[in-house]
């Protein structure tokens, strides 16, 4: 028996496994048959919450920032590996706080490690907020097409760690109309594929200094979902490339799992994203792996 | 914080909830909540485990059968109540087995109190088999389009307690090539909607003395589900009366969440049919009814 938790960030849901010792060798097979939502417990994916010393991968993430006590090993719903996830952070960072096993300070953050490198999370006013990392275009801008666009249009390559097409249409009855149970097409399609934003820019765009936008997402290799974090970051960023000169450097992304928030700021390495939103976990369970 | 089982049988998935003296009361909105595949525990319905004898629907029970003790209080995902669920019933028997709250002799059975009225359950060679209870020919045999189809297919009307429009079709590939991501259409559209099945019988079509038929099903208000215990049985019982004289009363149906058994019997008040078929206990959790 293995006792789990189960976690949500804007309808983005994972199955969140203690083991602070890293005894508990999760195979891929095992990390679907959880994720299963018929035949298991059912989520977008796993977060083994490690210590950093116990884990291979964690060596890297204490040598970067030795306050680094917990590592996110995170899996995709299918068993693969993936370096990170920006719903799945404020989940984890949200779980180390009420299991009482990290403490945040009033102001302070969380260095939390993960295989894309450390993430400090931080309180917002609508739950967490963390470190989605750097940004570039990606100079592929491909037409896209979908059941329900009235016309192709032209999308905007967006890399924040993984690649994005985000596509501007006309109207909210437009956004509501698309069917994305099929997947959408892009002409010519990306080397490694990407996730795909159809969004819609509010009018006005900017409101008391913070830019606005409705998006749908199709993921590459999921389908449609209720949330995507990096894919939130790709629409902030686009629409803020389109608005030009003087756009904000605050959003607000309304998905069908929620709205987050996208505030980019400057490092020495350049323009960072940092995603805001809810965390939540909804109940405690224990699941034979089989 | 309220303690519940998940459990499943050929991917249809419950929430189970023991609550022998009736003392929870599960509002619409509070199911909802919980049979949501991301926010909640993810499930096609809850099945309340009470004693007849604590429940007003519980009386009739206990006067069609004395020994009916458990009551098998079944809702809808949306938190609409629901007479009867040939899936549901297999689970709840298994449950109450399992959890000790009842017993069954080796070649006994286990009478169940339902809205539809007391459900004998009996051990089966694939898991447990229930009486779906007696059907009919609807006389309602619309047209069926959907995509995928080549040509618009005639249905066969069944009534097994709710509606069914049963559509043969060519061949598995063209069975595997339906796209029931969208409603398929009916015309005429039977007064109360129906569920409807699309099939393929198999070559032979009867294997020592079994008929065997693939399926897949698009169930009213729901959308293409991995297995609907009523229209396994429409299934079998359409494609036996499109076979004719000497047709066999034992089917085997093979849908997207596993094979089911159908077993055709004749009883006082007319043709019963009976579905068997598995029912698995997945994990045990606790959650807070919000």
């Amino acid at each position: 028996m293995v006792a789990f938790t189960k976690g949500q960030g804007t309808g983005n849901d994972f199955v969140i496994i203690a083991d602070p010792d890293g005894e508990i060798d999760l195979r891929a097979d095992q990390v679907a048959a959880l994720c299963d939502r018929h035949f298991g417990i059912g989520a977008d994916g796993v977060l083994r919450v490690v210590r950093s010393k116990a884990l291979p991968e964690g060596a890297a993430a204490l040598a970067e920032n030795p306050d680094a006590e917990w590592f996110m090993d995170y899996r995709n719903a299918d068993g693969s590996i993936a370096e990170m996830c920006g719903n799945g952070v404020r989940v984890f960072a949200h779980y180390l706080l009420r299991a009482g096993l990290a403490e945040m300070a009033d102001g302070g953050s969380l260095a939390i490690g993960t295989r894309a490198g450390v993430r400090d999370v931080t309180r917002s006013e609508d739950g967490y907020r963390a470190d989605i990392g750097r940004w570039r275009l990606s100079g592929e801008d491909p037409l896209a097409r979908a059941t329900g666009l009235s016309v192709p249009r032209p999308g905007l390559g967006i890399d924040v760690g993984n690649p994005h097409v985000v596509v501007a249409i006309a109207s909210d009855a437009e956004l509501d109309g698309l069917d994305l149970a099929k997947a959408p097409e892009l002409a010519p399609m990306p080397e490694h594929g990407a996730n795909i934003e159809f969004v819609v820019p509010a009018e006005p765009l900017v409101q008391d200094g913070v830019g606005h936008v409705r998006m749908r997402v199709f993921e590459r290799g999921v389908g449609e979902t209720l949330s995507c974090g990096t894919g939130i970051v790709a629409t902030a960023l686009a629409v803020r490339h389109w608005a030009g000169a003087g756009a904000p450097d605050e959003w607000r992304v309304e998905v069908p799992g929620g709205t987050l928030g996208v505030r980019v700021v400057s490092r020495e390495d350049g323009e960072h994203a940092l995603l805001s939103g809810t965390a939540q976990l909804s109940y405690r369970g224990e699941i034979d792996l089989a």
